[in-house]
């Protein structure tokens, strides 16, 4: 067996049965060996950043990873924004990065460069293969490294001869670790804070946004007076009717701040402490009030779930109470604007959606409007490098296949991965995309006034505007086999939207709306 | 003064007058800067491979850099490709990666990661400006060091406070290093084999492609029975009319060694020796015959042309015997095909064009049936990173606003980057993009059979083809603002070529055409 066949049947043993590739010669004999194993499911995508932003999407919601297989360097540069992402979403993936020949790299050929520094900004695991009887192993290694806890990316650099050669050896099943139970210590700890009645806040994320921990959490807050915060980006939040609502940190330093301020006890559970998305002049970093002890429940590594359900039954929080019903809003009419769109996605996302959240400032109004529909997911941009949105969708749509999914996206955003709905269509995948068309960096003209680049002028304004030319996303969605439509009203926008949801297969639809700066 | 300021005026003192840009919250002040500094021309783009692949196009015409301006790791890495394939045509690139503020790093905020590792993949010159003070004479420092020579990627990694803050100071013009002499010792070796009557050929790259080089390259080998071969994927080749045809090293290593067979003496001139772009199972990587001495002329970062000149002088070759005329094709008919395709541009392309060529399997008869056409400039994809061709063409008709710009792409390696065209449709240049749609990735099958990956079926083969979904670039182009059709035959395809080239503005011209392979 040889060193690609072996690589690719571990992956399979432990649970990796989908690749997401842009394979070129150095892959090709991973390529050739999924005739031999028809376990594993090839999906091609046209741009590397749609490969690996949909091994992302595709392990939030499987909580397993996809391998997602690359060309060289550059292959992995190209990748590399959204393994970013993947990185800070602590998603499990294994990037398989094919290398030339073991042999070949001394004589330093056109495509030849450091793979193993590129790997350094994304993975903390990074191997290299070297002989073909490893490959299986090291393929097994890569997907127990990437499940964790807490997920990460794996990165497998994968030599050609290693790939080509005989002596290939398949690896057995990996065995997952389970999360560690959180310290009695520490429950103990975090009891005393909640007890105080001092004014104390449970500050969610990862794996704490899942439902079982979010009832825990409002059952903690009923019994306490505590109040339940999200982190500003979360990986995966499961929302909607029967689940309490959680407020999000706002994005805005100065917003967060306000729903910080006072505090005395910051209880973070599967997050970070949480600080400003960029710094800017004479304002602080860190958002955590003066005289506020922070404490940690739960780490990427624990299990966060059993750790709130303790506190909860400790702390006497009712099991239960029923969680008050949130109304959905009518389908709008008039006008086609941020906030229209959000009140027909409120009114019409059908029971089980997933939402992949890239609208960035038009999606202002998102929260408050989705909140009581049917139950679904949330994932949004968790590393700030935009173009995850359609390829996270991509991913999303692979893994749960009778699910509907729902891209929500800045046109900016759109535009850096676009490629992805390509793949949506070849694969003919239950995406619904809403572009929502500002034609601007609509962020950054906020940014410009508070980085305080108030002096700027015209030529500065136009490195912000992405028109002209207007960029018709009907006519690009169209070039890539997906059917679009550009409703001009909220009503046609909440038609399109519901036969978008009726019809199988991928649609987009263009909004052309104001922008909110 | 603020940093961002002093380090835009410093790059205008120095020649830097165009940048590349996608800014985001760090880059502001840099953005805002463009007000107050209107000798530097920011020019948009919508994803960082356009604008990386931008600045190596524009430094190849204009042997200056441009600046390219990237936001934080995950824009760096989008970019990476195409300053990889900028490293390997040796172009002088200064990238200006914005950073988060000094003081603000230490809080891992969700961009946060490790921009210098990323950094090493392109660059050996790596600088961290840390006070507003410096970042005027960083960035003279990194336009020195990008300019070499030989030109290499500069990496200035500018922190969101440096570019804040006051205190910033413009630093005086870069002196360029000029390129050295080529030692007296090296001549006479290179004169001896030259001398030896053995089988010898002159290998061209780099500079010795420009028109004085392969002038002189050709009366030494009338003077002495020398061959004179280009290197397979030139950065810039001055070619046409009046300049001797150079045949071109294969892309094949099987060919290659044919071209190289029964060599004795093989002298470089600003080029490397020969190896195979990947390794094949049983085959060399190496390609230079046994028993054939290999010297080298010329470095990077020597003057090769006066190497060239004196030696010519040396050897006797005539200095102005005419060139014999290389016939043009005539105007094709019939069917749209890889060949009638290259006949047309043969036919058709007009004084003083510069061709972007990526056009890969389908190039294979452009080489022979553009020789006779009047000067142009001929761009490779020097780093084997698919995705150069559209933003190089970008960046070369910025250089050069009065000249035309061929690109000639591939389909799978548009898609790459194929944003671009928004960028030419914006600053309305005069780019004639070409896609060569055969619908899959050609060189693959051709490669798959090459590393012997022969048992491969039909789930390999699809991960080879882009369609279905059929992609339709006349949709796509239109959606970017660029005008587009689809002509059905040779005729229509020279029609249509023959108005883009007389028309202003970006034209796509999509040739659906079988595949070679």
């Amino acid at each position: 067996m040889i060193g690609a066949e072996a690589l690719v049947r571990s992956l399979v043993a432990s649970g990796v049965d989908v690749v997401f590739a842009n394979p070129v010669t150095s892959e090709m004999h991973f390529v050739a060996t999924l005739d031999a194993v028809p376990e594993m499911r090839g999906v091609l995508a046209l741009f590397e950043g749609a490969a690996t932003g949909a091994a992302d999407g595709y392990a939030r919601m499987r909580d397993r990873p996809a391998a997602v297989l690359l060309h060289l360097g550059p292959g992995l540069g190209n990748g590399l924004a959204n393994l970013h992402n993947a990185r800070r979403a602590r998603a499990p993936v294994v990037a398989i990065v094919g290398d030339h020949a073991t042999y070949h790299k001394q004589f330093d050929a056109p495509l030849e460069s450091d793979i193993d520094t590129v790997a350094r900004n994304v993975s903390t695991w990074i191997r290299r293969s070297v002989r073909a009887e490893d490959a299986g192993a090291d393929a097994a290694a890569a997907v127990a490294a990437a499940c964790g806890p807490p997920g990460q990316v794996a990165t497998l650099i994968l030599p050609a001869d290693v790939s080509w050669s005989e002596g290939g050896l398949v690896a057995p099943p990996v065995q997952r670790t389970p999360r560690a139970t959180v310290r009695a210590e520490t429950l103990d700890e975090v009891a005393a804070a909640l007890r105080s009645r001092e004014k104390t806040a449970l500050l969610l994320g990862g794996r704490a946004l899942r439902e079982p921990a979010v009832q825990a959490a409002y059952r903690i807050a009923r019994a306490t007076g505590a109040e339940v915060l999200a982190e500003t980006f979360p990986a995966r939040a499961e929302r909607g009717a029967g689940i309490p609502v959680v407020q999000r940190l706002a994005y805005l330093a100065e917003m967060a701040a306000g729903q910080l301020d006072g505090l005395r006890h910051l209880i973070l559970v599967d997050t970070k402490s949480p600080v400003s998305f960029f710094a800017y002049p004479g304002k602080p970093s860190d958002l955590v009030p003066d005289g506020c002890d922070v404490s940690v429940l739960a780490g990427g590594g624990d299990d966060a779930v059993a750790a709130l359900e303790s506190l909860a039954a400790e702390l006497g929080g009712e099991p239960q109470s029923a969680v008050p019903d949130t109304p959905r809003p009518e389908k709008p009419s008039g006008e086609l604007s941020a906030e229209s769109i959000a009140r027909a996605i409120g009114a019409l996302l059908p029971e089980g959606a997933i939402v992949s959240d890239e609208a960035n400032t038009s999606g202002t109004f998102l929260p408050a409007f989705t909140a009581g529909a049917p139950r679904h997911d949330w994932l949004s941009l968790t590393g700030g490098s935009i173009g995850q949105g359609l390829p996270v969708a991509l991913g999303a749509a692979v893994a749960c296949p009778d699910r509907p999914v729902l891209a929500l996206e800045a046109d900016g955003s759109a535009l850096y991965t676009l490629q992805s709905l390509w793949s949506m269509a070849r694969e003919q995948l239950d995406v619904t995309t809403v572009i929502f068309s500002n034609r601007r960096y609509a962020i950054l003209r906020m940014e410009l006034a508070r980085v305080g680049a108030t002096a700027s002028g015209e030529r500065a304004l136009e490195m912000l505007d992405i028109s002209p030319p207007e960029i018709d996303f009907v006519a690009l969605a169209r070039g890539f086999g997906v059917p679009a439509t550009r409703p001009e009203s909220a009503e046609g926008f909440a038609t399109d939207l519901q036969r978008a949801f009726a019809e199988p297969g991928p649609h987009l639809i263009e909004a052309v709306i104001p922008s909110l700066f």
